[in-house]
């Protein structure tokens, strides 16, 4: 690549390949190195049985969007994978959409935190559905041919 | 209902139910008060990008089949919720299915806690990919009008 | 009682009891419903093998920091009780003192949750060393005659 | 050193030292590599308001114990370093002493994780008081002179 990518061509990237990620319909909303949100609306397969997001949904919305705030700041070349998350769920996810916002609390050589909260939108509202804490450590993207 | 469910017949119906458990094809393994087995089978739309089950794909079911080692230990007409959801990745989720082996070590009136092994399983052998903790409170259990 | 305690008297209460956290020396900075700062002096018996302080020293601050954010939140007469918690340690506690900065982010009737900073300050600077988030449950005030 | 340590040695030494650990009264019960068993007497300094042991000092305890596990199954000269720490208080530590047993369960080279059992004991009898999962990295051992 000539030209190394915005954290916005590199969250986009990340997000829009065949997998998860992409086929939930999962949307970039912003990204610059160590900030990065990310929102999904509403599908009957993405519920739980209460009519909710589930809580699967939700942790794989605030993964994606803790790796894309660590990746974005780390140099061309590597990415954060997870090692472990923790997130606390507040209140109900009923809203038409949720958003993660996620942002990078350290920056480290082998080891990286990040926070994200994620909020429930709806009827003109938003509210803060869950907290998540995503420890990561430090790996060479794979290359386009291991892939 | 005459008949109090078996802890079987509880978590296939907690699991079957139209929305994000039954849509990724969750299957239920094994079920007896405190403890449950829950299997997913590889699918393209559940995989990040090297290939693996996608984290937050295994949050969710890590995260359902707490829910149903914890509920299957309570009393009949009351189902946990999660509070929080803590989970460490320790080898890739490489294999054909996943496989989230659920315990209650605590069943409180309020607040139950369950471990949860994950499992990636192929080519004839298991191995333990994520390990989980869930809290979870209790609540009556949605009548079905509500629902 | 007559009159209710401020919400800096109730965790100067809780704080200054005979036990550990008295023991240890914790300080009450500041306190408000929902916001606690708690702060901890160097002692050589508070250190680990590196001379910061001890990641159990660093978790029993903030752990006793998110209970007096939740309670000083809570109607009179209700405590809130640690049910989990999770830390991450970002950087070597090397200051002169550490400093557990807790906020209450959900207060609910059974459970509450509250993050908590843990800064290390030294030589005129002060620097994240910690991020810390608890999952607490309500229960009523032990009696003085119970304790 | 001519000899390398065996598990027992490594880890009476890192709990013998001058700090935290040695000056609460941690005993070194058993030690093999990737398992540690430690005990801690009750003493008035060490219990929360209640007169249970602190939560604090369960997870300074189980801090220590995994932190053991994973350095004596680690290479000569390595020692690992928590990085994230996640406990559930089960019950009140309420026991003559409470014991951690922290197992490995995965040693990798850069980041390892171990689970640790915490058990109050007392009047014959022992009891899970707290589960917890701690997560470190790998560092080298800081040699005596930089202590």
């Amino acid at each position: 690549m000539s030209e190394p990518m915005t954290a916005a061509q590199l969250v986009e990237m990340l997000t829009s390949r065949p997998g998860y990620t992409s086929s939930v319909g999962t949307r970039v909303l912003f990204a610059e190195p160590g900030r990065v949100h990310l929102a999904l609306d509403r599908r009957p397969d993405l519920l739980q049985f209460s009519g909710f997001f589930h809580g699967g949904v939700i942790a794989g919305l605030a993964d994606h969007a803790a790796g894309g705030a660590v990746t974005t700041a780390l140099p061309t070349g590597r990415i954060a994978v997870t090692v472990d998350l923790h997130i606390n769920f507040l209140s109900p996810a009923d809203g038409q959409s949720i958003i993660a916002k996620a942002k990078a609390i350290q920056v480290g050589k082998t080891v990286s935190v990040a926070n994200v909260e994620v909020m429930t939108q709806g009827n003109g509202e938003e509210r803060l559905c869950a907290f998540c804490t995503v420890t990561l450590r430090t790996v060479d993207m794979p290359s386009k041919g291991a892939r």
